[in-house]
């Protein structure tokens, strides 16, 4: 561990929501002067790792079959009045577009909060036959809401980046694969390439997305023990598809509605997920797949010897980069200290540093930012070791956020002991419950906000006593947290 | 060639607009039906492109030190007024988003038409110090004007989806250095990786972007010999910063303005002219680079043997997909014949086809999109092959390009001769020119429509005669064409 410096930011776990708030301004990461309520800029710092962390997510989908597409930002109103559930869900918090130059519209549009009102229509042309399906498209775009609860940067905002996926097939049971798919997808992202552990909730019936026959969700526990919903899928069955008449001729030669599915990925919030989980109070500690930069080398300099520390700093640059690595040298004026709180603040996974002493023994100094750890290799030995720590890197941070998780899932056995917990301790709350809309409501109302976010999806888990706040039969074992 | 098939589409040299609208819904490339004037549907089939060749850009961009960011959809009246030129340019085609919910809101927002007005505010307050220079941003999105011309399917639209960069540097050296910079990156994707040619044009006054000081274009030539502009990069000197107060404290302690230049690379028109330009009467022909389908291979099935047949086709396509090719196998219920039909119209560049014959050989057939000829290959040289026939593709798309091109531009040595090449046949007119708007205004008006693009960038041409419309002393060499 380095003791060099004290850190630049506010204790996270004591104090996470000023450490948030200044990290996002130091790591230069948004910013808030926009002067729109809930519109914000998003600087190259979070840009880049939005950008990188939509092409893991696109190339995943592709992978699955999954094609992309565009569809427009406005819809216009007889689309988005076709599914009922659907407008009573959004119409209160559309940004409507009434003019164009000096002219009134027409007929008025309206910001897509979401595209299924967009997209259905045209699938409704799309599909005529057994043989147009599955139809599995996805959009990489932004939403817009507005939203009149707090907005908190990067994850509750008026204009929201996700990407949306919206599938069409033939059977029921193609539709509930399709949910299990869309699961997988983001396992594999999440979990593999950006270390995030989360709940895989199958949400309660009052909580489902407008229109949606089931809802499963990925909530992710932040370091103030409250959790956020960073992915979504939904089971639509016939819903949409009746409404926008998507109809296709089966096998048989009879007609039947579509069965669909719908997919939300929220790239903002996954953003928000990775600043506030693997940070520490030097900075942002960024996952190598979507760091913008990966390595960056650190000139030691001595003078006499600049000039052969500068040739090997370069050597090692173009080595690095030939091998597809997002490299930086750091060749700025200033003091290899300076450099070293910058970077860290990033988040740069790997720093390698390069002296005079280095160079003698034919040494490379090496530094994770996750442990804050230096280590010595031989310069020979330098891709190796990279290619070793990006996986190690993950590993920790992955294993570091499991465990919090774990250590953050209480199992409460009375209404006291639930109130308790829900007001020391936080995280999610697992209990026996009666599946009652009338009681989540209590809930919210007892501990000013927890919310019931539902059952642990693929597993499970039978109640041992009745309903702990109502004291009726229990009918599930659900986990109750505060959302953001 | 081929001679199995009669061709699908209407002669493109003959007819391009007939070929053009057939083609876009035969290849399932866009949908016309979304019910909102000029807001159009992208299918996977062009959306792929697009986003391929956004990576292509944002990738080139980033090599050369500049780093993506998002600003909102929504520009604040107050942002947007502080140019005077640039209102004057946009104002009358911006829509306005006046409501949300059943709120009229306090201060009505625009969609950006660009996204000047957006980002320099924040530019102000981000730049200080000489060190904070080069400032050099982009974003890849979508920007909207109230097009009041006729609009064409990914010509010319409403929605618009592109990315903008905006750089700010110290000296008006470095920002002319800018301009060149970002010529190159332009060149080295449209030139190197889609085999498009162009001219590259440096606008007469009238004709630059609103606020800018000079404006570069890259005018590229369609089948029907009119000229479509498909990037543009512009010194815009001090003209914003002046009127958004982006100033910095110089390396000798003065108080300086930013010199700006920002930069357009329209991404929905470069996937309109990758149709237009490299397709034929059999559908497109797609460069390897941003081909959503690289290599699609198709058995060619007999009885008691397709076991075999596809025990072979999987293991080519393992060996393709692991070597990262965006590989497809057909295994449709289809014939052949209707394989290659429908690969062919989506431009497939490279079709492998593996029968008995051919494996008992131990041979692929090969078949190139860009000549409709077949090959046969060697099995174990088929990486050798395939690597070789995507340089070798993209090569012969850009030459015949660039052939066409070159017997596109004539020379006029006076009005008659000028009206006359207009009339009957089209392309980019070499005239000796005064410099006048006056004289533009009656080339539009006596050819119903001819526009002076500029002079050609990078290459002085000198005038050898008077202007050929006023006869007045000429100034320089332009070129005039059709636009769309």
């Amino acid at each position: 561990m380095l003791e060099d410096a004290a850190p630049p930011l506010p204790d996270k776990e004591q104090n996470f929501s000023e450490w948030y708030n200044e990290i996002i301004h130091k790591a230069e990461l948004v910013d808030l002067r926009y002067g729109v309520k809930g519109f914000i800029v998003y600087r190259p710092n979070i840009a880049t790792i939005m950008r990188q962390t939509y092409r893991l997510f696109e190339d995943a989908l592709d992978e699955h079959g999954h094609q992309i597409c565009n569809f427009p930002v406005v819809i216009p109103l007889e689309f988005f009045q076709k599914e009922a559930e659907h407008i009573k869900g959004f119409s209160g918090e559309v940004f409507w577009v009434t003019r164009a130059g000096d002219t009134e519209l027409d007929k008025a549009l309206l910001l897509r909060p979401t595209s299924e009102t967009a997209m259905y229509p045209l699938y409704a042309y799309w599909i005529r036959s057994y043989r147009d399906l599955p139809l599995k498209l996805y959009q990489s775009n932004t939403v817009y809401r507005y939203e009149t609860k707090a907005t908190k940067p990067l994850i509750r905002g008026r204009e929201f980046y996700w990407i949306e996926a919206h599938d069409v097939h033939r059977t029921l049971e193609d539709a509930v694969k399709q949910v299990k798919e869309d699961m997988k997808i983001t396992i594999d992202v999440l979990h593999d390439q950006l270390g995030i552990p989360f709940l895989l909730m199958e949400r309660p019936e009052w909580d489902r997305f407008a229109g949606a026959e089931k809802s499963y969700a990925f909530d992710v526990l932040f370091p103030d023990r409250n959790v956020l919903q960073i992915a979504t899928t939904h089971l639509l069955g016939e819903n949409f598809s009746r409404a926008f008449e998507i109809t296709f001729e089966d096998v048989d030669g009879t007609k039947k509605y579509g069965q669909q599915t719908c997919f939300g990925i929220g790239i903002s919030r996954i953003a928000a997920t990775i600043i506030s989980m693997h940070g520490d109070n030097y900075g942002l500690i960024l996952p190598f797949h979507v760091a913008p930069t990966q390595i960056v080398i650190v000139p030691i300099p001595k003078k006499g010897q600049n000039e052969l520390i500068t040739e090997k700093c370069e050597e090692i640059y173009h080595k690095l980069k030939d091998r597809g690595y997002r490299v930086k040298l750091d060749n700025s004026e200033d003091r290899p200290g300076a450099k070293f709180y910058h970077w860290e603040l990033l988040g740069v996974p790997i720093r390698l540093e390069i002296g005079p002493k280095d160079i003698e023994k034919g040494m490379i100094t090496v530094f994770r930012r996750d442990k804050r750890e230096r280590i010595q290799v031989k310069e020979g030995k330098i891709l190796e070791v990279i290619e070793q720590l990006r996986e190690d890197i993950l590993k920790e941070l992955r294993t570091r956020r499991e465990k919090d998780l774990e250590e953050n899932i209480h199992e409460a056995k009375s209404r006291e002991e639930f109130l308790e917990i829900a007001k020391n301790r936080g995280g999610f709350i697992k209990i026996d419950f009666c599946d009652n809309a009338k009681c989540a409501e209590v809930i919210k109302v007892e501990t000013g906000g927890y919310e019931v976010r539902g059952k642990l999806y693929g597993k499970e888990e039978k109640p041992k006593g009745n309903c702990i706040i109502c004291g009726g039969k229990a009918k599930s074992v659900v986990y109750v947290a505060k959302a953001y």
